[in-house]
This record gives C-alpha cells, sequence and structure tokens, in this order.
C-alpha cells in the first residue's frame, strides 16, 4: 500500500454524500491545503461540476487532480445493483483506478452500501482477511472508543469478529494512538455464557485468542467508555449506531423544542447556547473523519452523507496517515502474529 | 386467566429492584389506592421489612396482603442460576402461586433474567406460544412506538419474530389504544433482500403472514415513529435499548457538566430548566409502566430495576389492565385467526 513516490496518493468520490460535489470539493480543496506535498489528492468525477466548484470557491484549480466520470451513485440507490448499472460511476472508475494501483485510498461520502460493494469489487479483501468491517468512533464518558462492524458484514462467523478485533485495535492504535486498546464483546449480559449462539462462541474464540479481550460489554456499557474497543457483527452495530445517533437527534429536537415554547426558555436558552454546543462538537462524530472499511486491499474512509467540508478534509487527512503508518500491513502482520497489541 | 372473583390478583415482588422494598412497597400502596377495588394485591418478600416499610410510610398494613419469602435474588446475581439456588426467594414463590393459580399478574423491578426465568418455569408458555417476548413502550417524534424482543429470547427463528409481531400488536392496542398497528421489521436497510439471514427470512415469512407488515425499518426510523410495533430478535433488541438509553444519559450528562462551567450556562439552565424538566419527563420510559413479558400464561410486568414508586404504581395498573382485558386470551385468538388487526 505504499505510495511509490512516497506520497499517499488518495482518491476523493467527488459526487458522493447529501450535498455534492459543493462541500466534497471544498473538503478536498481544504486538504490539499492542509497536507502540503504529503498527499496527491484526485477527485473523481464530472470535470466540469468539480472546476465550476473550485472555481465558485476561489480556489486554484489546477492543485487537484481531476478523474473525469460520466455517471454518479445516488444517495437513495440500491447498492449492489448500482455497481452492476454503473460501471461509469465516480465510485466504480475510483476502485478501477485502486486495483490497478494508481492509488492508495479512498474516500468518499456516498451511499455506504455502493461503497463497500465498489470497494470489495475494486480492491479486494486484504490477504489473510476473511470479511471486511467498518470501524466508528464514538465519543463516550471518559473518552473515545472504536466500535465495528458498522454494517459492512451483516452474517458473521466467530472467526470473523475475531478478525475485527484484531483490526479494530490496530485502527485504535494508529487513530486514537491508544496503546493496548481494551477490547469488549457487545452481548446482552456480562457472564461468558450470555448471549446468543454467536456472541456465546465468540466469546470463546476470543478468550483464547491471545488478544487483550476483557470480556462482554452491554449495550450501556458502550457509552460508558469500559472497553476501548467493540466487537460486534454489522447487522446488530449498524442498527445501534443509527439508532443512537437518532435517539440524540430526537432529544436535541424536544429539547429545542421545549426552549422555544416559552420566552424566558428561549432566554434560557439563548444564555446556555455556548454550553450547548460544546457538547454537541463532542457528539459529532463526523469531525472524526469518517469511517474506514477495515479488511480491503488499500484505505477505504466512508463518510457520512451530510458531511460537511470538514469533515470531508478530515477523512482525507485520516486516509493519508493510514497509507502514510500503512494500516493495512499493521493489520496483516498483527494477524499473522496473532496477538493483538505490540 | 380471568380472576374468579372478577378481580385481577396482582404479585408484587417487593425484594427486587435497587431500592426494594422502600419504592416498591410505596408503589404498591399508591397502586392500591389507585385501582380502589379493582386489585387484590400481594407483596411477596420478607414480611417484617415489607410491614416495616408500610409502617414508615404511614400506610394501613392491613389494606395489602402480604406472602412471606425467606430469600430475595439480588441485582448482580446471574439470573438461570438464582433460580436454581433460590427456590425460596420471592420471585419463585410468586412465580409457584402463579402457577397454582392463586394470581393473575405479577410485578417485579428485579433482575431481568431471573424474572424472565422464574416465570417461564412458573407460569410456563401460554398455549400456541413458541418464545416469550420483553415488549418495551419507546417515545417517538410523532407519539410512541412498542419495541420488541427487549431480551426474553436471544436467538430466534422467523416464526418467532412473526409471533411477536403479533403480540406486539395486540399490546400496542390495549397499552397505547392504537387501532391496526403498523409492523415493522428492524433491519440494517430498507429494501426485502437487505439484512442478515434471519432478516431476510423473516422479512419473506411477516409478508406472508396477512398482519399489518410495512417492511424494514432501519436503526434511525425507530425514532422517527415510522411503524407502531418495531420487531426484533432479543439479542439486538436488548443491545439497541441499553445503547440507547446510555447514550441520553450521557448526554443529559454532558449538557449538565458543560451548563455548570459558567456562570452565564448556569443562568441558562436555571431559566431553561422547565423545558428540560418537560423534555426528560417524556424520555421517561418508566413512566409507561414496566416491560411486559408477553407469552406466559398469566400477566408478567418488569419493572426497570430503578423504578419509582410511580414507576412500580404504573406498572401495577397495566398489570390490572392486562389481566380485565385479557391481553394473553386476545393474543392467542389473534394467532389462531393468523392475522393481527380486528
Amino acid at each position: 500500500m505504499d505510495a511509490p513516490s512516497g506520497k499517499a496518493r488518495v482518491l476523493v468520490d467527488a459526487m458522493g454524500g447529501d450535498f455534492a460535489p459543493q462541500r466534497i470539493v471544498e473538503g478536498a480543496a481544504d486538504a490539499a491545503e492542509e497536507l502540503g506535498g504529503r498527499a496527491d489528492i484526485r477527485l473523481v468525477g464530472d470535470r466540469d461540476a468539480i472546476t465550476g466548484e473550485l472555481q465558485r470557491l476561489g480556489r486554484p484549480t489546477d492543485r487537484l487532480d481531476i478523474l473525469h466520470a460520466a455517471e454518479a451513485v445516488t444517495m437513495g440507490e440500491h447498492g449492489a445493483s448500482a455497481v452492476r448499472r454503473k460501471r461509469g460511476s465516480s465510485l466504480a472508475l475510483a476502485a478501477s483506478a485502486m486495483r490497478r494501483g494508481e492509488a492508495d485510498a479512498l474516500v468518499s461520502a456516498g451511499n455506504t452500501a455502493a461503497v463497500v460493494s465498489n470497494a470489495l469489487l475494486g480492491m479486494g479483501r486484504a490477504p489473510g482477511i476473511l470479511r471486511p468491517a467498518i470501524a466508528t468512533v464514538l465519543p463516550t464518558s471518559t473518552g473515545h472508543c472504536v466500535m465495528l462492524d458498522a454494517g459492512a458484514t451483516a452474517d458473521c462467523r466467530p472467526d470473523y469478529l475475531v478478525q475485527f478485533a484484531v483490526m479494530g485495535s490496530v485502527y485504535a492504535e494508529i487513530a486514537l494512538h491508544m496503546t493496548a486498546p481494551k477490547i469488549g464483546l457487545l452481548n446482552i449480559g456480562e457472564e461468558p455464557g450470555k448471549g446468543n449462539e454467536l456472541s456465546r462462541a465468540t466469546h470463546e474464540a476470543l478468550s483464547k485468542s491471545g488478544l487483550r479481550f476483557v470480556g462482554n460489554v452491554e449495550g450501556r456499557d458502550v457509552m460508558r467508555g469500559t472497553v476501548d474497543v467493540v466487537v460486534s457483527d454489522g447487522f446488530v452495530g449498524n442498527i445501534v449506531l443509527k439508532f443512537g445517533e437518532s435517539m440524540v437527534e430526537m432529544l436535541v429536537g424536544a429539547i429545542r423544542k421545549e426552549l422555544k415554547r416559552d420566552p424566558i426558555g428561549k432566554i434560557g436558552a439563548a444564555l446556555a447556547r455556548p454550553a450547548f454546543r460544546r457538547v454537541f462538537r463532542t457528539l459529532d462524530y463526523v469531525e472524526y473523519g469518517g469511517a474506514p472499511l477495515l479488511g480491503v486491499k488499500g484505505a477505504c474512509i466512508i463518510c457520512h452523507g451530510s458531511s460537511t467540508p470538514r469533515a470531508v478534509m478530515n477523512a482525507v487527512c485520516v486516509a493519508t496517515q493510514f497509507v502514510e503508518k500503512d494500516l493495512n500491513g499493521r493489520i496483516i502482520q498483527r494477524l499473522q502474529e496473532g496477538k493483538t497489541h505490540g
């Protein structure tokens, strides 16, 4: 995955996301400034739209390469069928470029299912990896934790989850600068015998793995920061994360609505605004630079569909860091060594 | 399940919960006042502790029957082993009384796993029911919804989940006064082909069931009130609910902490307090009177371990209502008819 030039070569899917290409192009341009000479950033998408956007932003049009793509996968499309139908889409072209060794990393805020499908088809799985997993960084009461899989692999076996634990640990070390992160298995009780068939078998496999596995964690332990890496299958992980996100959304909406109902509440809200802003900044996980799809050949970062330019910029920086620190190489090495902490 | 006397006979586990017997006894005494002659309420637990508590509260000691139990299952105990070891526990005695037909309903704020195990051993499954499910009422942006299973059955088959849909619908009709509630399957995508093996097979089974099944709902749709009844296995349901609960806890904690950091924030917080209180009242699901364990012979309501006396009182009222409206009878009838709405 090392860039031959020593520089990370990052492709940015300019057409994926709820506010593409605007926010994506802006974020990529910001990243180019931020990273200076560290990365070669290439926008993939409609050349005219991208150039127009750079001009509108008053940014130089010669700093970022463009790989023209005539099509785009929309947010509402079915991921797998979009892959089959749209071979000329920005995502498909980006994945092909990765396969041909022309780039080291891909950043997309597009349709998650389509990004995963294209990444798997284009890049393929990294050597020794059984199934890929999407890792997400969550704020906790004590700091942060990594949760995976957020939705790449719905049906799992215990050995997939053991690999997820390894991948999540390496990611936590690189992205969150953790040393020997503690691994927990998301389950419905703390005792080893608790859970469903998969979680019982996985508890056993993790216990024997030599990893720094500290046991089961319940749904309520995740946000308390009991462990650093939370492992689950992609079905549970995806539902839990989306549910949590909408819970925060609903709570914030309800607080806003209630504060507006009376004049004193409105004054209170105005005075409390800076405090609220500090809280929501912590919760804003797009700040963390997207969620990496771990286990594919090359770096692939999936951003939230509604990512801000700042979130896109962060994702490009994270992708660059992954290439520079050889995330994949470290994962593969760790799997071969059969242990998770240094 | 009809009480021979026409009155609902409700057992209350006085020893279960983080604040037992205090809050439980108070809640049961309040329920006795609230329900007047509609229910015969019997407290199960240590006679001296219960009587002492009633005296401390200044309540008449002759209004509530007491069924003496020398032991109690603690909150930290392993559910299944506690059942085997503690045959003289308040929970075990309550379940036995149910089996002997001496009571119609059981309310407990104890260790959930122990309540479920005892209820299954004592009461047994209702005729035709494959597996029990715990139903929870959740506040949504548009009102409320019922989510099940919250943790009674971790490993599920599609036919279990179809029965959960029937049980959840009847519960929504009785507890939330809904007509022909819309059923959704908790899944990681909206399209029928999405999800894991279980969810794909369940989608098919629900589609053919004649129930009012409207399709898959994602984690983020639950709180938006897209459907009235959300069906999942007990593994996913338990994790999702506990995660959501801790997410709210963390958010509220973070807001409190930030508001205290500066004097203006403190003033803002003071002014905004009534609005906050209104929001948290909506979110406080213990207000809804606990979560029923559906599919057992008789009514069984599981309360949150930290339930307030008010929550316990509500649970006793809900239990009484279930007996009066013959919840179980209606579920069994609906299963035999093979349809979910009237």
